[in-house]
């Protein structure tokens, strides 16, 4: 199994997702800044992943806290709460994580600093495994939707990768692998980094799982000829109302896919789902760095003197997502009902 | 102005499409299968300007046959047409050009050697200059629909790259910024060969039109923040009932400006129009190598054993296409009336 973040030797240890699929790093981070710095800058990326990084960035931040008293360790353990919250805005994950170790702090009311840094890195652990498991079960869920001898569609990395192992959307084809059924998967590159190229790829050969790879530009073609039976994504937030921020295309391909009569199914655990925020329209969609479209393996594509324009995700509006895959079930339009029934199941 | 191929020293010139916009080369062929080799690796590409490279080919294949009599010169020049007929499968103007070469030789009968070598070349020559001329009368008339301050989204490279200069989708954009309007272009960068990025963002950037490049999975997104006001693309080949084949990516965008209520315009000139092939499931759609999927600049991004498919177009229902614009004037549907009056016009 591929394991994507993990604690060892009082380190933050992830799987260096820039460097795949040519060369499988481990990036060790001993301080909490170093766990920023992965997120930021894509080391580790997937939203159920990033909130794993988070908690256990938090619990190891917490470790270089010895000698400080119990004024100096609040104010710390809220300064790592806003540098995290400030490594990248659209995951809702990210931020859900946090919440929940500012939950477990709060628990802990006047505890000594060594029993705070204990629970706190246990808290960490646990969403970690437990983020394992729920996708797990969202896989089991899913997998029904999906038949033998399908042709799924997936865009971006939605698998081990993303999360902290086993993967949403790419859960639910090891999910339906495991029934017995056989899949044949239509990776897209993804660009302009090419997640789907470079992770998702490498997890569906890692596995032995038929697959092809196509330019993000052949999906609606390839829709056309009858060669997808369902498209099947990840979410890095899910309003209120059903409507997803994910990776950004994922709004063509939805377009796409309703024009081919293709459902169009997103996988998420529960931790991705924003009931706070009413609609897509409010979800913030971060922008990054104008290099990622203008150039590749460090050598420039575009000339000098072009604009750009990089949002690094889009909105799918609910009307277009055929389902929503959960850990706690699969639900479906009028989401502004099922989603907050799902959550008090 | 651009000039894409000329005829020089006796000898074909192009510009390196390979090499844009990094560097600015010329190629220079003094052997006619160094023009096919030049088609083939996309030296290059776009579909009037290797019509008029055939055409060139051909003149200069010609001349190579010095002493030849009336027999071995026949079937030399058979031989060329097949090899240049080979060369790429799609476009409609390569097999147009040879058609247009093989009506002059035809005609030229029992003449001397050497004033068939002229005529053909004259013919070549002519074939060159008529394309920028309809490239420029195309663009007048299609600049027209484009408003002043207008945001156009355009794919691939149809500009003057893609024909013997001007371009088509670019030549309407030319035309209307002669006309006095303000234009702001969004080029898709085209995966995988990026002839948005590479060429496209570069005449651009030459000509001083604001642009900003996106990745094509952005164009959905953008479209439904109202960003474009119409998408503006160029054709390989036009079938009798206005079905386009055109650079694979160019049905998605057709369907999701359907979506998003924006118009969808096809610029190409009549050397493009295929009034044999009843509809767009008759035309060849060239599969290229996997290697364009898999690497970019010499660099592997997909793991090994990932498979690919590549098709290098795809097709355009007529019923996406808003009108199609050529020098003898727009036509709108029924293409299957439109068209064939268009020709005869």
């Amino acid at each position: 199994m591929i394991r994507t973040i993990w604690w060892q030797d009082n380190q933050v240890q992830m799987i260096d997702q820039r460097a795949l699929p040519g060369e499988e790093l481990t990036v060790s981070c001993r301080d909490y800044r170093e766990v920023i710095r992965c997120i930021r800058d894509l080391t580790i990326r997937g939203a159920p992943a990033i909130g794993v990084a988070a908690a256990l960035g938090i619990a190891l931040g917490m470790r270089g806290l010895d000698g400080a008293d119990a004024g100096e360790t609040d104010a710390e353990f809220e300064k790592l709460c806003i540098g995290f919250a400030q490594a990248r805005p659209t995951a809702r994950n990210l931020f859900w994580a946090i919440e929940r170790m500012k939950t477990c702090y709060m628990k802990l009311g006047r505890a000594p600093l060594r029993e705070r840094q204990e629970v706190l890195l246990a808290e960490a652990l646990a969403i970690r495994e437990e983020d394992i498991a729920n996708c797990m079960l969202l896989g089991r869920h899913g997998q029904g939707l999906i038949s033998d001898g399908a042709n799924v569609l997936t865009y971006c990395n939605a698998g081990a990768l993303a999360t902290a192992g086993y993967g949403t959307a790419l859960g639910v084809i090891r999910a339906a692998r495991e029934a017995g059924k056989t899949i044949h998967v239509y990776a897209c590159e993804t660009r302009p980094v090419l997640q789907g190229a470079r992770l998702t790829a490498w997890e569906l050969v890692k596995e032995g799982i038929a697959a092809t790879l196509i330019t993000d530009n052949m999906a609606g073609w390839i829709m056309s000829q009858g060669k997808v039976d369902c498209v099947l994504v990840g979410a890095d937030r899910i309003a209120a109302n059903g409507d997803v921020a994910n990776k950004v295309g994922t709004y063509s391909l939805a377009v796409l896919a309703r024009e081919h009569h293709v459902p169009f199914y997103v996988a998420a655990p529960l931790s991705t789902l924003d009931l706070q925020t009413s609609c897509g329209g409010e979800i913030t969609i971060e922008e990054r760095q104008p290099e990622e479209v203008l150039s590749l393996h460090g050598k420039r594509t575009a000339p000098e003197g072009i604009g750009v324009y990089n949002p690094a995700f889009d909105i799918t509006p609910w009307r277009f997502v055929t389902a929503i895959i959960t850990e706690r079930g699969i639900v479906r339009p009028d989401y502004s009902h099922t989603l907050p029934a799902l959550r008090d199941r």
